[in-house]
Parts: structure tokens; C-alpha cells; sequence
């Protein structure tokens, strides 16, 4: 087997990977490392990748990592089915809305995950308010993108969908905990603020192999892992 | 002439593209939008990009905006000359190693840079040290990469180095201003503490095309204008 994939559960790092992976269904030998055990700082992984950092893939010799370039790689590589669209066109709004993506939510996103995730909501509510209200803001770009198209990006599941998507579930994820109960009132029941976003959540949920993806210690526990060393 | 860019003088984000305009030698229309003036943000501009900032692209009527999604839109629209690599495995690199640069380098740079422009620094010297030394490790793994090749992803001049070229220049512009003596004295003068990358530097200041790149107000002026608006 050419594949291998080191990842952690709950990264949304690491789940963009294995959505890619599924959906092209590529065999891959799977490598869960425990983020508690600093299985991913071990010296074989550091001389993977400097930064010790997951999600790292493998394929034979070569090595990638950062979670945007190994979808990115694995496209170039194994065109089917395409996750950068079809045509320059396609592959310059996917790429948009990712690098938009990364730029003004996710700086926001890590704020609130990891702040709910270390139980330090009460010591920094103000700044977290405001990050939730940025947040709120682009996740209503993208359910006005959803209102209009099934996937985030054109007709057909993309990259995009599987940048954004482990973000939106380990957000819902953390906005759950009673902790966290003042600061996701706006944002949750995602089905009646964010009814598109809710569908299309659903729609990757339904998706084949979708359950491969699933964090493991999210089945076993209601527990508060933070992602604080994943990439 | 089907290619418009709506551009800012100094801004990175805009001189990544011009770069990359260049090199493919593609004519265009040249639009300089003055930050100062908030022509970035007028309404005609807000349509194109409703976050107002740049650089925007467009292309007949197709509009593409952030500077690495129009970097890869100009490559798959026109593969000549790649600047994305001609194998996976070197696109895997690139994607990465620009991925690399966006997480770890560009926030500590944006500090530095919008301190020292804002007249700053001795009100945060303590968190621009920090950022100063993040910047310095970040600039040591890429001077050893191209103290290895000549260019920072392998053989060919890349989108990686279009990416990073411009927030090395601007980041000497700053740190050669008074107010930033101590903040820059382990990195300037680049060419004794980072000689590959001041080689680098002189060898894209030599490429065809480059002096159209070159911000005008750089030449005009030891202007102050600060790149907080810019993308």
C-alpha cells in the first residue's frame, strides 16, 4: 500500500485528509497517533515533518504535510475524482474561499475551540463574543453560498467543503458543552440559524466512507480534547 | 486585453501577483488603487471583492481575488511558464511550503511590519522581539533551503517564491527605519546574515519584468504607508 496517512482525532486538520481520501477512494494505511502521548513530537515523526506537526501523508518516499497541500498533492496526483474543480475558473473560486477561509475565520475559530476546550471561557468571554460574532459573520457567507448550491463551491463536493466542514463540526462539537451555552446561542441549533448549513452538513454525513473519517475518541467520550498542537 | 489586476504599491499581497504576471508574460491592464485615497474601498471595487481589499483580478468578466487563489488561477488558466510545479510531488512542495509560510511567518511579519509603519515599536518592543525571533527562525529554514538550490522550491522560480519575496522586501524596508535599529540588528544587513537569501533577492530583482513590480512609492519616497488595509 503506496498511502500512509499519520493524523489525530479531532483535528480538523487531520479529518480534511481522510474526507479527501475517502472520496477518491484511495486505499491508505491509516496511522492514528494520540496527541496526549505526544506520539506526534516522537522523533520518527519530526523527521517527517520539522514541525511535528499532523496531518502528515506518506507515498512511498515522498512526504507532505499541511493539511491544504496534501489536498492539493493527492488532486495533482490522483485527478479522480477532482477536488479543485474542473476548469480555471472553478479551481480559482475554490481556492479563494479557501485562502478566505483561513484568513478571517479560522484565526477566530481557534480562539473559541481551544478557549472552551481549556475551560477558559469566563476569563476571556469578551474576546471570545467578539470572535463568535466574526465567526457568525462568515458562516453566513457560507449559507448564503449553500442557499444557492448544494456544495459550498459550484455543483460537485470540492476541497472547499472539506477545508470548512471538520471546522464546522468541531465548532458545533464545542459550542455544546454547558460551559459554552451563552456564547453558542446564536450559532446553535445550527438547523434553524444555519438551516443550508445544516443540509449540507447532513449531505457530507451521508457521503460514503464518511464514518472512516469520524473522530474515534467522539464516539467513546464527550471529551475535551483541545486541538491546540494539530494542524 | 482581457487581464485587469486592481493593485496596491507596497502591498505583498499585490506585488505576489504582479510577479507572477511577469513572469508568465501576460499582458494587463494595470490598475494602481490608492490605499490612502480608500479607493479599494469604493463601490465599484466592493463589487468585485466585497472585503475591499487587494489584490483583485479579473479576467474578461471572471473575478478572482486573494493573492495565492489568483496566482493559481493564472496557472491552470495559463500553464506557461508553470509556476506550480511540473510534477506532484514539486506542486506538493510548493502548496506546502507556501502553506508553511501563511501560518507560521506572515502573522509575526504583519506585527512587525504595521508596528514600525504605525510608529510603534518602542510601545511593543517586547511582543515584536518575540515576533522578531520567530521571523528570524522562519527566514533560517528557508535560507537553508536556498543555500541547497537557487530558487526556494527546487530548480524553478515558483509560486513559493512570489509568495515570500515580497514580505522580505518590505520587511527590509522596515527594519532599516530608525525607530526599528534594534529590532532589525540580527537581520540586517541581510547579505551577512542570511547570505542565500540575499542572492535570492538580487536574482528576482534581476528578472525580466521586475522593475514594473517594484512599488512606485518606494521609489518616490522613504514613505511611511502602512500595509494594515493591504491583502
Amino acid at each position: 500500500m503506496a498511502l500512509t496517512l499519520y493524523w489525530g482525532s479531532g483535528s480538523p486538520f487531520s479529518w480534511r485528509v481522510l474526507l479527501a481520501l475517502e472520496h477518491k477512494r484511495l486505499p491508505y494505511e491509516s496511522h492514528r497517533l494520540h496527541f496526549d502521548k505526544q506520539e506526534h513530537q516522537s522523533p520518527q515523526m519530526l523527521k517527517l515533518n520539522p514541525r511535528g506537526r499532523l496531518p502528515v501523508l506518506k507515498d512511498g518516499d515522498y512526504v507532505v504535510f499541511e493539511s491544504v497541500a496534501i489536498l492539493y498533492y493527492l488532486d495533482v496526483k490522483y485527478p479522480q475524482a477532482p477536488i479543485f474543480g474542473t476548469t480555471p475558473e472553478e479551481a480559482g473560486v475554490i481556492m479563494r474561499v479557501i485562502c478566505e477561509f483561513q484568513a478571517y475565520a479560522e484565526p477566530a475559530l481557534l480562539k473559541i475551540v481551544n478557549a472552551i476546550f481549556a475551560d477558559q471561557v469566563t476569563d476571556s468571554i469578551e474576546e471570545l463574543s467578539d470572535s463568535m460574532h466574526v465567526a457568525a459573520r462568515e458562516a453566513r457567507t457560507i449559507e448564503g453560498r449553500l442557499s444557492k448550491e448544494q456544495w459550498i463551491v459550484g455543483a460537485n463536493y470540492s476541497a472547499t467543503d472539506m477545508v470548512i466542514f471538520p471546522w464546522i463540526q468541531l465548532l458545533r462539537r464545542a459550542l455544546s458543552k454547558p460551559a459554552a451555552a451563552e456564547l453558542g446561542a446564536r450559532f446553535l441549533p445550527m438547523e434553524r440559524n444555519y438551516p443550508a448549513l445544516g443540509r449540507w452538513v447532513r449531505r457530507i454525513e451521508s457521503l460514503s466512507g464518511y464514518e472512516r473519517t469520524y473522530p474515534p475518541h467522539w464516539r467513546d467520550t464527550q471529551g475535551s480534547q483541545a486541538p491546540a498542537a494539530e494542524t
